[in-house]
């Protein structure tokens, strides 16, 4: 699980160094699928995982602001610096025990909806991943290479010491 | 780990039959970012995935047929399946003893690289998701709404009983 949050955060972090190469009017034009915009979606990503962790896993108050008080490459580096320091040790602390733990979601429908922690965490993981693969088109479109989705060479496992 | 696969498995079969609903047209046209056209797209999880499981971490004699052998969605559908016959009982098998066991790789230049087979599984959970991300950009771009890529709400996780 914890390999597979460190892939994200890497990658984003990439993606946020990616955006200073960019004009701020290419960052926040409008595009085709998903959020439609460059910025908005790296802040959703940090927001949602965010809200998840602290907000509604660990049942904390969390606030979020919205995306116009961070409209900003440097912004949200650090909205996202700051989220990972409050969620990171939940994450560095998973273990198999908390898999199946059940915690209440509100839908925006304000429906009660129960997960198991397990779910939720993995659900974190792919909605990343996808919003990244979004990115990566677009890219293309301004002419820009992406940044490497590759999970393997990130160093992510030490082959000598692959239990580190 | 399971859940992941078994995620990007039940996207890729909605994603397969996404594509009944699209012209064979569009479904081979040149677009931007990625591998470029949908159906390659597909075939190219299903051989990567498949390729390194089977034919990389089993060592197996793998045969993919180049993608013109199985260009339409039917033909894609069905090597999917047969991939997943293969490889899926690997993955069904998996538990932490195989993390750091070691496979190695022969790269497009031909060196010799190392990996724990854990790094190749989560490079695969994340290729596939990735790559669907960018299905999903192109599918808004003809006018249609792409597969959820949610994972909460698929049923993948019972919470009546949070052990299936």
């Amino acid at each position: 699980m914890l390999k597979l949050f460190e892939y994200n955060w890497q990658v984003r972090k990439d993606w946020l160094d990616w955006c200073d190469t960019v004009s701020e009017e290419e960052l926040l034009k409008k595009r085709t699928g998903g959020l439609g915009y460059f910025l908005p979606t790296l802040y959703h990503i940090v927001a949602v995982e965010y809200g998840w962790i602290c907000g509604g896993i660990q049942e904390k108050t969390v606030e979020i602001p919205p995306f116009e008080k961070v409209a900003s490459v440097q912004q949200i580096k650090d909205f996202s610096v700051r989220c990972h320091e409050e969620l990171a040790p939940f994450v560095y602390d998973w273990n198999d025990s908390l898999e199946d733990r059940i915690m209440i979601d509100i839908t925006d429908e304000g429906e009660r909806e129960a997960h198991t922690y397990g779910e939720v965490m993995r659900h974190l993981i792919a909605h990343e991943i996808h919003h990244i693969g979004q990115l990566s088109v677009w890219a293309r479109e301004i002419g820009k290479k992406p940044v490497t989705a590759n999970l393997i060479g990130r160093g992510l496992f030490d082959i000598n010491n692959p239990n580190l």
